[in-house]
């Protein structure tokens, strides 16, 4: 795939070529993938770099809990949906991920916010960052929403969506040019005016736009990981983000088939519905005419569950 | 072992035989012990169910920080010494391991105390408890320190000794016998008087000692451990907790040895210096006479400095 | 009271009668129980030490996340509900209470697992334990469920009754007289047996069953509170940490009684409706006849749905 | 001050003419500088927000783990010192404060890597960011380090100095003006090009570089407070981080006297010796000939505790 460069490509393919024998559970269909780049964004990817804990996992985990009392009347699927569906969710963090992530920096700042996970970032006070920046393909060169203050209205069209790409462009390489003149060395290393200081490091990555890409190790539990999931592989979520979290789904998916089934049911496609909202469910369903000025509700949380019930 | 009934060991015994292929690094050191019962004190045990990561993958997550920097001028465990000597601790994180461990609930009430790690207990609202409860050995019935609050002094002798490992044994059996009765319902399931109600689990076990097993998973990163163990593997720490803690050193010891030999030497057999103490050892080094009335320290910082430099 | 000896009500009746000013937002119906012991259970307690925010700081720390964008548009309690409804916990963090709690250990036990908290217990490593201990009232006693696992069924009556409670006193009781005898010096400080060695306190706390009172001080968010009493104030939480979650909502909703009320609204009275349980409420309100069979739910979750909707 | 308009600085005054009486602890020290912006960098401030607890908080929780035992034996000053010598850390999260800090993206991208604190930032999505950049004054345009790959070595001087700055500033204003022309919008809310749709704020903000100020409310307890600043106002952090964390020292000096000054001399100047680094101590101080040959130190080691002796 595009988003490595050979030598990187060479390393994985090394790594994937590796094989042991081990007493751990294994998952065949996440063993697949180990270690490959799944592409996203223009120049980002996730790997999976290492994993333990599967279905089986989160059942024994609840079974110490429950003891022998429950074994016999849940089968493991019923089980793992009844722990999703009454958020009892010690149990899903029994399995743990590591993933190797590359991502626009403005991406990775909302990304750390989920704070119970361990990060190993690569750092730009050591090591000079490469000239890879994000710029958005047309289909995501959106307007600002005029009805939601923090999302994206429609699509800038012709001459707007180019003249906007190009000034993203521009002013990237602008940067880069800026950032390797301070740091007087280009990216391969090589001395731009001899003899002359080159700026610190630390000092001289200032310059780079939040588009430029970072990369880091990311080791997360699976409840945690679906906390995350639920908020990041949600309509409200930024694109940018949402590519990635979307891309973990299929990850999950492939890890802990019959989690990933509950937390799509339960988490991803359910609704919180209020006291106050299920109050007027039921007046609803009992045949009553009601209208957000008899509903109790506020107006917008009356817009919100209407909205859910597709009336 | 004693501290598995037959039925466990056969569960275990099963488990161990299994047998798959992975593309995950894998230690097989700790392979080796993987789920057997490493047994600890009466009836407890610790015992691994599952690992990713090894001394490589710190070192892995902790060029990732660097970059590409560092690869030259230092080999792993060079690497992995200065990451201990200077608490970067974020690259041991990234490995991750899950104990199954029973101990006696106060231990557990202890242990619980260490808040970055995951744990599924044995639940006595749903099932009923074991008839298993601690009793001390005579080696370990000590008196209480005059000279440190909270800790041992000398041994309990002879009948003294006697009367206490009854007096322990005697309450923990009537304390067992009262449970039952509360339960009306032996440990095996039988009724004990037919056609009456017995009390609420959640309520029955309220009636037994601390002293009584409990068990959970417990899953944790490497450096959350290893400030565990620098806790509890200390000599301060209390007998009960500090014979797991052992137990689980020489797990680590197989799991990450390299990690584990710069704990060892700058964590468990290191001291931590003030700056007034540091100055006091200068003098020292100079070759002045200083005293505790000179030194600027407190008595009791300045006993424990004479101590640690053996004066 | 009576869950307090007069020493400790004359040291609260002091802290009380304290006054100072301070440029800190203040919530007078919360200073008002300041310091005051709170009664729960038959030695418990709950005692609001400290606290800082207020309805006001949530909203605050809301619009640095909004910026200006939404000044106008939001009051105050629209701001805090469409929070709570769409779980944008982090403003919520931004309050902060410490509590003084008395407890039995096997409440602690419960309590404890929600990590997310400081807290500091008073150790029986150090000191005596006081000779008190949880007895459930009579209407208490309940049986074991039939019905569920892990709840409690009818009450026990009559002879049944007072049977249970008088092993519970005796055991509890009995329990206490050992504990004495090992550490050879009862709770006043008396030696029992002049010349004698007493056991060392870390090992003859063992002896005291999980219904012996312990006391912490726990400093929490309210983020986090707010997520510890949806689970503990819920109607499947043992009755014993129950109360003590009661009594912390008055208190919360004494502290911010906007948030709280959004709380009730949206947390404790509101149901998480999954994806396909949706669908079945749509089909209803369409007039179609759905039955377990035809809605695609399982049998447990379709009859918690019809439960939810008094159907 | 310089750092802020009139319309915060307003604001601020206002804040800090209330006065309301309070039952809680008080500290007149941090109250006199509550609200108030302590200016940092070219445009960047800490403010207190609020907060709880002092020394005798700390000393209050140890004292409900040591209980009565050890209330005789140690004042609050010895105390405090104990606690911090010996990294008992859990008295010290007794006490919580919470700032408002203004800071450049970079060195946000460094502070947020501490987790266990609570944040809400000022949001690029919903809201348009100041014109305002981080631009080093010439005392900080260091060359990088040839000694230490992290580091800063000399300062640049004359013609490179002011090269770089201008590159700094030049490509920093570039940034701004593509950031306004995306937006169609102006910073005080003027559309550049009537008629015309703007690009998505969460979209147009990728190209302002991390030298940008943003804002957070920032929660911390004590304990991790002191974490912080223990790794950010050493010597080795990034002098742009490294002035903000001596601002705080300053601001939990007036907070908490005894416990910051307990942590100066046990953390910031004192040094974490290694087992073979205390044998090497003890070899000398008996006038034994040490050299890095027969010390059994590694060679970065020994130069380490080299340079700590002053030998």
């Amino acid at each position: 795939m595009s988003n490595l460069n050979a030598e990187q490509q060479a390393e994985i393919d090394a790594a994937r070529a590796a094989q042991a024998t081990t007493r751990r559970p294994t998952v065949p269909a996440l063993e697949e993938i180990l270690y490959s780049a799944l592409p996203v964004l223009d120049h980002g990817f996730v790997r999976v770099i290492d994993y333990f804990g599967d279905d089986a996992a989160i059942v024994q985990a609840a079974r110490v809990s429950y003891g022998k009392g429950t074994k016999k009347v849940s089968d493991d699927r019923n089980l793992i949906r009844y722990l999703m569906r009454h958020r009892h969710s010690t149990p899903f963090e029994m399995c743990e991920i590591k993933l190797h992530v590359k991502l626009p920096i403005f991406v990775a700042r909302q990304w750390i916010r989920h704070r119970t996970a361990n990060v190993n970032e690569y750092s730009a006070r050591y090591s000079i960052l490469d000239r890879e920046f994000y710029v958005p393909v047309p289909g995501q060169l959106a307007a600002q929403s005029t009805a939601n203050r923090q999302g994206r209205g429609d699509l800038l069209q012709g001459a707007d969506a180019e003249k906007a790409l190009s000034a993203i462009e521009n002013l990237s390489a602008e940067a880069y040019r800026v950032y390797e003149e301070l740091l007087n060395e280009t990216r391969d290393g090589t001395t731009i005016v001899p003899g002359k200081p080159g700026l610190a490091r630390e000092l001289a990555r200032m310059t780079l736009p939040t588009n430029y890409y970072t990369q880091w190790y990311w080791k997360v539990d699976l409840n945690n990981l679906l906390h995350f999931l639920s908020l990041r592989a949600d309509a409200h979520a930024q694109y940018e983000i949402r590519v990635y979290a979307e891309e973990i789904c299929k990850v999950v998916e492939r890890w802990c088939p019959i989690a990933f089934e509950a937390f799509r049911d339960y988490r991803m496609t359910g609704t919180a519905v209020s006291g106050p909202g299920m109050a007027v469910i039921k007046r609803l369903l009992a045949g009553e005419n009601v209208t957000q000025e008899n509903s109790g509700l506020g107006k917008r949380e009356w817009t919100e569950l209407m909205a859910t019930l597709e009336r």
